[in-house]
């Protein structure tokens, strides 16, 4: 059995050696560029974890290229995510349209999508209705969240609720169906499966919580972006959500001035903001319900019916992504 | 057993009735708008008349919802094309980034392919393994024909041969495969299926030669489109490029000096260029290539072992299509 690191690195290595397709060079270029810039591998690592708590059997092509399909989608979103938000460095690096331009970024995120499903359609025959299922959903759900997350930029009277149900959508059901297909490849019950699931649905809202947070409160050397992002772009994260439900009287207005404001002194407008968010005890809300979440996640993680040992990896990769600046 | 034209109508009425989602109505809206926009629904009937070849059980979800996958997979191509070319107009109708706007047409294009994904998915699970790896064939086809078609525009020695597999792969993997994928959901033998793919790969390249024909030589009345238009904006068709290959000295000359030509008076060129191609029995080598695909694709679909009477319609289509101006 493998560890998560092991297979971060195992999935790394895969996908460096991997040839997407040769010719026509301008379509599969960009892409093998893409996949070149590196990440973590997360979500493929997981497939593989999930795997592995229901087969001991060694990987092979079976499990290893669904997963691959997985890190390739994921890729894809965020090419074709990079296009529509005009970004043009991701990890360091231009993206395709800034390198190359948007119509090579939308072909090329396109036929990355399909190599997705051929990835994906590698899984033995006899789990493929159950692994395109799930496939289809989490992408389906993937594009749902990002139409929903565009759509807030625009709007004012975004819930609580709504930010919740976005980010569970573009970016939990992601985690929670790679574990899911490994699972179901690996021949897990249907309960094993809905429960992992389960796991990753609330670690990737409570992970997501966590970053808004650590936008806020977190430490610059250890969270590694600059600090009050979110409250310069008046980005609708939970905190700023909950302020604005929250907030009444004078408070409110002093909170909707900063957000009206034009002319930007970005550190006075990162702090004034802050001391409104300390006021609405908002520091605590969000750390509550991302605790909530988290508990949740490692509530379905513990009820699962396999060795304890086996779920350990799972248990630390759930406790790390929360606790990346504690 | 339904006729083509039957087929095309009980289609048609599908997708009238089609609900691809509900919620974000920003991403779900714009694909019914697509999809109500219309169009001939020719790839999916194509579908269902392969099937019907081999099975005369009547028409189940399990055939259906394949073949709209088919025409849902088509428009998210043209979709995506759209944005590509710059064009904002399709059908009449302006196109999806014209109307909302690019992260719009681009978004829901994604999600369009994942719907056919999920249509395709419905076949019956026996068939899913086979279907799958058609369907991904056909979509990366598609996209490498698109990525040499907008590749051809910057270039100046794409040969006849390169044109005719991008073609190839813009066109006719598309149709053969609607084709190839009714008859494997239909239980036809692999021969079966291969030779309908044969059929529909070389109808599709004869169609396009046609389609090329057609804008230099075309009636205006029957053929709908302008003519010239090919000629006007110097587009690489085997005419033009046929002609590129056998023009020698002054003829050569003649055409470049058309092809460079800035100053533009259009029904001048397109008579100058008309006269150039009849020099070099431009017209005839187009319509004889033509005629080779025509006759393969026929041959191949004669040699299918079903009742003579059964292929009759698919037969029909494909002089339909070739003969629409003769």
């Amino acid at each position: 059995m493998y560890s998560l690191k092991e297979l971060q690195r195992v999935v790394g290595e895969e996908i460096d050696n991997l040839r997407v397709g040769d010719e026509p060079d301008g379509l599969y270029e960009p892409i093998h560029y893409v996949l070149a810039i590196g990440g973590k591998r997360v979500r493929p690592a997981l497939c593989l974890l999930a795997y592995q708590l229901f087969n001991t059997k060694d990987l092979s092509h079976e499990i290893i290229y669904p997963a691959l399909g997985l890190e390739v989608f994921h890729n894809f979103t965020l090419l074709h995510d990079d296009v529509m938000d005009s970004a043009d460095i991701r990890r360091n690096q231009p993206t395709v349209h800034a390198k190359w331009d948007a119509n090579t970024a939308i072909l090329s995120g396109d036929a990355m999508m399909i190599k997705a499903y051929q990835y994906m359609s590698m899984c033995p025959k006899e789990s493929l209705p159950e692994v395109m299922g799930e496939f289809n959903k989490l992408a389906l759900g993937v594009c749902e969240g990002q139409q929903y997350d565009m759509d807030f930029e625009h709007r004012n009277d975004v819930t609580v609720d709504e930010y919740l149900e976005m980010i569970r959508l573009k970016t939990s059901v992601l985690i929670a169906g790679s574990l899911k297909i490994g699972a179901i490849i690996g021949g897990a019950s249907s309960e094993a499966t809905n429960l992992l699931y389960e796991f990753g649905e609330n670690i990737g809202i409570a992970f997501q919580l966590q970053d808004d947070y650590l936008d806020v409160y977190g430490d610059v050397a250890t969270f590694g972006k600059r600090i009050g992002g979110d409250i310069v772009n008046n980005k609708k994260t939970f905190l700023l959500l909950k302020a604005l439900q929250k907030a009444e009287g004078s408070l409110l207005e002093e909170l909707e001035i900063w957000l009206n404001t034009t002319e930007l002194n970005n550190s006075e407008k990162i702090e004034a903001v802050r001391v409104i968010y300390d006021k609405l005890s908002i520091r605590e809300l969000s750390q509550s319900l991302m605790n909530e979440y988290f508990n949740k996640a490692i509530g379905a993680l513990e009820t699962i019916n396999v060795e304890r040992g086996l779920k350990e990896d799972l248990k630390n990769f759930a406790i790390n992504l929360i606790d990346r600046a504690r």
